[in-house]
């Protein structure tokens, strides 16, 4: 493998000091992106490009083109893993992802199979691709959906308001619900070290619904699960620590205990300040975020003001170790992918160490 | 005016002891009841049932009919406001409220005038015909939507997942929100005042969307409006001080600034523990809620144990005051009655104070 040239953003999640502040973007290979949009022309599906590794080193790739970013993250869905549990994966126009049999008797739940990493390969073999094509340039980040966020997709059967299906299967038959997080927790340890094996340098845990619950319910049914991943994922890979980054969507209330889970940084969304949140986590862990995405329809010059914000926010000093700056949640598909390019200078100067 | 019987709930909003735990519910007038389902067909539309003080009255009273709640809120929808701000509210199927003529230009702001409250008489009008008509059985809530909330709907025209032309004018023209804040201000002021002198016993400004801002955001746009909605309530009416409750959805990262605005009461979603709430805010304020409403689909046992458990997190001894049991959000449409029953009931007995 060819050597590291950027560690900044691997630096950071392990809380060393870097240079400067390093800055990737969720869901930075996407729609805002026009040569992201050719390619999806060319793959002719969502699936089609997801599951073909060419189309994914190219458009993991794109937004490395145009911006200076600190990490690439591979092109792909949280979704293949119930995918590949036999969940039967489509899209469906202008409604998002669906399940064609989604979970919601008790036998849908015990015949349910943990995830076949056969089918799977086009992810291990896009990160391997990928890395190649990077040469070093920047780490490789690795992802999952968390076993509760996953869950509610496949009860549901796609997208909800309100999860209702969930919530009803969580209070009137808790086992089934602990069944499919046991199933995949199991199959997220497999595909995240997967994921490891073929060369991501880092990994995320996407629980993206987990702040849909109620305190108890998030220290029941998601927060155990995610911290069972964390214990099962592989520690180092080519000499190196992979750290590990957990971030549920709304769950500035459960802060101090996200940050016991065994992960190396916390995705922050933007509704706490995030010195606020440094303050309760203390030095645990390192914290990423935490831009409002919406922001970025601001001037440019609007848009550095409040990137030095955050920066303030974090940095009580000048020195202080341990961000990953990042937005709160994915990149609108209308941004403006110049915005995106001021916001990436503003961070690399305003947080440049002497 | 009758003498109020139950004032159960105006007791605990003042944080002084009572006998037992008061209880309504949001959206407790609502399409979940049958009942309210044949009005609704009466009036032909929403806006049909929402316009007419007889109807108002009739729904208003029906969950009372069924179920020992300890206070009645108006039947009324929040976007009364800005349709008497000359905004032309309609309701198209299936989409849910929308606005014939949104702000968009400065223009747009510029010429927005003050709520006309002639034309918004069918609320005051329906708030007496609902007091006459509890006869003093349970205190009457008025309410009405924040300025930002309000703000929300009238640039974006409708409901938004983003909020994208509300935050692209928060961050490109500022001076712009803060026009229509100001004049939302105002007229929310107005509002609530019309409603306390015709019989509103209690208020609540809900603030629903406050939580898609940021920290700073929230501070700048949301906050500070709401504060000077409560500074300019009438305190006293009927001799007897009108309660005021504060609700941000997803605010929980704000409580001890929400805490300081000049309200009685604040109202928490279900994401935070209701007693890490109330070390956070201390004796400054009272709490509502904060059952997940989606509790309501377990079965009446499991209803009770998750109410007990809202209760004793609330509790640290028996006799703690300034709780008023709330779910965290609106009931669900598609909730079973005979759930709120046993939901009202398991309150009530199980907060009894010897």
């Amino acid at each position: 493998m060819a050597i590291l040239k950027n560690d900044t953003f691997l630096r950071a999640l392990m809380r060393q000091p870097t240079a400067y502040t390093p800055i990737w973007i969720m869901r930075q290979a996407g729609r805002y992106l026009p040569e992201y949009k050719s390619t999806r022309a060319k793959a002719g599906s969502f699936l089609g490009l997801a599951k073909n590794p060419d189309y994914c080193t190219e458009v993991t790739l794109q937004p490395l083109d145009r911006f200076p970013l600190d990490a690439a993250i591979l092109f792909s869905d949280i979704l293949t893993v119930p995918d590949a549990m036999g969940l039967g994966l489509y899209f469906s126009d202008g409604e998002g992802p669906k399940f064609e049999r989604p979970l919601r008797t008790e036998e849908d739940v015990k015949r349910l199979p943990l995830a076949d990493m056969n089918s799977l390969q086009y992810v291990t073999d896009a990160v391997s691709q990928i890395r190649g094509a990077l040469d070093g340039r920047v780490p490789l980040i690795g992802f999952a959906g968390s076993p509760f966020t996953l869950a509610c997709y496949m009860i549901e059967g796609g997208g909800s308001d309100d999860f209702r299906l969930t919530k009803t299967m969580m209070f009137q038959r808790p086992d089934l619900l602990h069944t499919i997080l046991d199933k995949n927790t199991e199959s997220v340890i497999t595909y995240l070290n997967a994921q490891i094996a073929a060369g991501a340098q880092a990994v995320q845990l996407f629980d993206t619904w987990g702040g849909a619950l109620s305190h108890h319910a998030y220290q029941t049914f998601s927060l155990p699960y995610a911290k069972r991943v964390m214990a099962g994922l592989k520690r180092e890979h080519e000499g190196r620590v992979v750290p590990r980054i957990f971030f549920t969507k709304g769950g500035a209330s459960w802060l101090e205990s996200m940050a016991a889970i065994g992960a190396d940084a916390l995705g922050l969304d933007w509704t706490i300040q995030i010195g606020d949140a440094k303050k309760r986590v203390g030095h645990q862990v390192a914290l990423q975020g935490n831009l409002d995405p919406l922001t970025l329809f601001a001037t440019p010059d609007v848009i550095t003001r409040e990137a030095e914000q955050v920066l303030n926010d974090f940095a009580y000093d000048k020195n202080a170790t341990g961000h990953v700056f990042n937005l709160g949640h994915g990149i609108s598909q209308f941004t403006n992918p110049e915005h995106v390019e001021a916001l990436v200078h503003a961070v690399h100067r305003a947080s440049a160490r002497e």
